[in-house]
């Protein structure tokens, strides 16, 4: 097997040197803001190694990585019976779709889409009794996942500015939150859901951060030898990052990279290779899906490099 | 570990008891005939060894575990052009829906939905000159796969009958091909295009024969040390199965059982366990997506207590 | 030509014995608790006389046959420059559906769907200002228009409880106004354009009043001697009544009817009689589409009778 | 009131001068290689009296306008059971999507969109043993139309080669076809359904025939003294026409020109004033929606200029 740490160096120096890095996203100034030359992963082994390259320590905005977090504490609060609220196939549409909504009468079709990501958001503000302790207790979860045992990474925030300008934009989730409502599958008021919603998004995260609270889901559930969630728990959640963790372009990730991954619109992915490492990488360009461009071909790299696919005999 | 011929029959035994079977396919009278009684399931280990319970060595109309196989005809034929063609996405719909057609221009989703395969099957008639050429060049290679080095498994037929009722009343396909003929997007005449596949659907074979013919995308690409396709193929066609493999139920599935699968309206479904072995599942009664509730229900066992899954660190 | 006079007495006292009533809507309490008993039928002719039959002098709330008359003011405000923002086709879907807006880009069908009228509520809170002004100004224009020259009727009013039920309930229409302005296809705040959209659909009229509303359109655009509106204009109006006047029932009211007209969910319907009469018809129980049954049937009854369709060498 | 043939007259003079004359149909060559220059009219007034002008009985390819007569004959036939098998709504969308029929099972929105006159032909089709006996009792009833009582117009032919050229590229058509086979809703086989459909489209007719053919439907369903259809019937026809005989333009055209009408795609319009006349315009150049830019205009310009509206107090 290849030099994990040689690997890494050498795919973040090619990566400086591609032209075809995407569009960072513009609707909000945070994000428009940040340059496309940026470039950062890092890798956490199933030995408690971590290798990093390139901008891996600064912070970005997860935006939706989030859901993959968000989604964990939504299963501990709910168990099976969020499934009922939320489905769990791929869209076959774009990720803020409203179509599908009407069809299936305001049950999204999965919790990464933002729709389900809404219900989830719902469930935790009502386990919380309102945004403000969902937002808290989300917070919270991603600090101890990042940090040490009994050593929370209390660097980890919210960026108040980009929360802000969520919410002030936030109009095509502001109608999802209010179809989904008028079909019954939502309990706390709108505003509730939108704003543990847009605070989720807004939480400023680095790739080593990313890769450390990533680790229970490539470790059979646990992390610093901590349970986070059950084995079958981490396998579920694994499926779920591979058909739908890529909006409409998740079968074309899971034919190229084969691993199972959550992207997000800040230009991070985090991805799982079970029994061996959690990776995040982070680069804002994003193509037309909404997916970073060259996070997605770093990760393929990665895995191509390494063996590293749930699909190869010697790999998963 | 647990033992595998012990499980595989455990599980046989099991699903003699269970009461919930879904229905039988009864679009044409040959599948309506099958007992919903029956259930086979056979297994290919990657040390050569077979293990079989239930009614195995019984043939059943493959149907859409046909596709598998095509596919891999097509790329073959085209290589990677063939996804200019026929998308890599799950569907999100249907397996028979036309309404994806219409939006995304006559490019099937993926080549496992109906629309997909036809596409693939107008690659292998153009190719082999016909739907004649097309079927015997498909069926050779079904019986090369499922024998052994030079011993061509020479007992898999076509049923006649099934592809004639098939024909009969395949106006729903029929429907699909004119719809992509009008795109363009099918080279043949669009009665040869039906006729292959309406006759490769017709095949009939064991879960024996299903699980040999299905050795290579578990092995690398190899069966009996020769490659059958590349190991980078044989991974992809798996992320294909495990996105796509069951129409709108995929995400279901894997989230359930977690192994690149596919499955067919005759209740046949066959998986793939990285690097250890080859399945195949035959029970005829189907649920609401058109999958075979027992063969789900048994893969869904048999991956739970191996623990295989592509998703687990011990499993994939 | 029969007596117009007796012809309404004779259809009113039929509908006394119709059994199939449809059903009350019920999605707020103010309408469910309206007695399924009620018919009311009030005609306005061109020589100014008046007949009426049954509950005509009874309030009821108008709901969307208000979209009628906020469309003319709509029309003061932006003229022509109003269908860049609303098109002028039937829908092909439910009133409330929000798949059609996805496909078109935010821009609704026409002005009678609750989507095109929530565009014509932002036109016209736009120019008043905010929702309070608006609401003034559609409130000031059905006053003058159910009155005589100088002399509004003021007994038309708001209901206040009407409109908080609806903004209380108003989810669906929410999710509408919210996704238009993610198109940016809304210039005032949602909740602005939603309060007057909420307001004008609580305004109670009786069919008297709603009869003598519409005389206009049956005039070529003049009441009591004054221009409501061009000619053009009020030709123009009638054929968005006729093709869109019922939302995805309005190809079926045309055939059987052949009058443009508009309908509410509170069980008004107003009919245009060119160059003949203005006719509103009430009576709460609604069919599958959302229309009145009573007022459905007894506005066929009367075009029947009368001779009465645009479609017919004498009627029109 | 102006004067009939002088208006024609400057109308005709008016339209050689317009440069935006839209694009000439191109999926067939028969069709493509029609001067985009063409302009026809010709109107049939109630005293009996016809007014022509331009290129007015230069025959062309009635296309979809035939779906008007053949709609006349499947009524004979099945009477209003009919609108068991096909819907009278606007499609909300284009002249041959095919989404619309997976939503609603098989039953086309309207019997003049594709599908709908499919279903049409099928009754025909039935009634008249097969194809060719449909296409000889389509042709024979339009001769008649256009002729005088016992004095058919022979000259009136199906132009052969733009029938095959329809047989050859039709394969929209042969999906929508087999879509509603597969749903039952065909009773016949595609073949014959489709070459029933094929044949009506390519007859060809002048303007001057055109008109003649259509007098029935604004003279209460009577031509020459000799009822055609009963006045209910011309009603409920004329009805159809207005709010489906232009596919999704439908709304616009009634909007702007007010009558009944239906176009085809070979630039081909009939028009409906109930009371007064028939018109028929023929200019091949189509806009985006596939009806004549030119055709229309001048309808738009005739009936403003005689105040013919169905919506004006004094024109219906």
């Amino acid at each position: 097997m290849p030099d994990l740490a040689a690997t890494i160096a050498t795919i973040a120096a090619d990566m400086a040197s591609v032209t075809d890095r995407g569009k960072v996203a513009d609707y909000i100034p945070e994000l428009a803001g940040v340059p496309l030359g940026k470039f950062g992963i890092a890798v956490c082994t199933a030995d408690g190694a971590e290798h990093i390259a390139g901008d891996a320590d600064e912070p970005f905005s997860i935006q939706s990585v989030s859901k993959l977090f968000t989604l964990k504490l939504a299963l501990d609060i709910q168990g099976d019976a969020l499934w009922t609220r939320v489905g769990r196939e791929p869209s076959g549409s774009a990720f803020n779709s409203i179509v599908q909504l009407e069809a299936e009468r305001g049950i999204p079709r999965n919790p990464f889409i933002n729709a389900g990501a809404l219900i989830v958001a719902d469930v935790i503000a009502e386990a919380h009794d309102d945004d403000r302790g969902a937002i808290g207790a989300i917070l919270r979860f991603l600090r101890e996942l990042a940090g040490t045992r009994g050593n929370p990474d209390e660097t980890i925030q919210i960026d108040p500015r980009v929360a802000y300008s969520e919410a002030a934009t936030g109009f095509r989730n502001a109608a999802l939150a209010n179809y989904m409502k008028s079909f019954g599958n939502l309990r706390r008021p709108v505003d509730e859901v939108l704003q543990t919603y847009f605070h989720q998004c807004a939480i400023a995260m680095s790739c080593r951060q990313l890769a450390r609270a990533t680790r229970f889901l490539s470790a059979g559930g646990e992390a610093d030898g901590t349970a986070i969630v059950t084995p079958e728990r981490a396998r579920r959640i694994a499926a779920l990052m591979l058909t739908c963790g890529h909006y409409d372009a998740s079968g074309d990730f899971a034919f190229r990279v084969g691993l199972p991954a959550k992207s997000g619109v800040g230009g991070g992915i985090v991805a799982v290779v079970p029994g061996r490492a959690s990776v995040a990488v982070w680069s804002p360009g994003l193509g037309a899906q909404g997916n970073s461009v060259l996070a997605t071909l770093a990760l393929e790299r990665l895995a191509g490099a390494m063996g590293w696919s749930v699909f190869t005999p010697e790999g998963g």
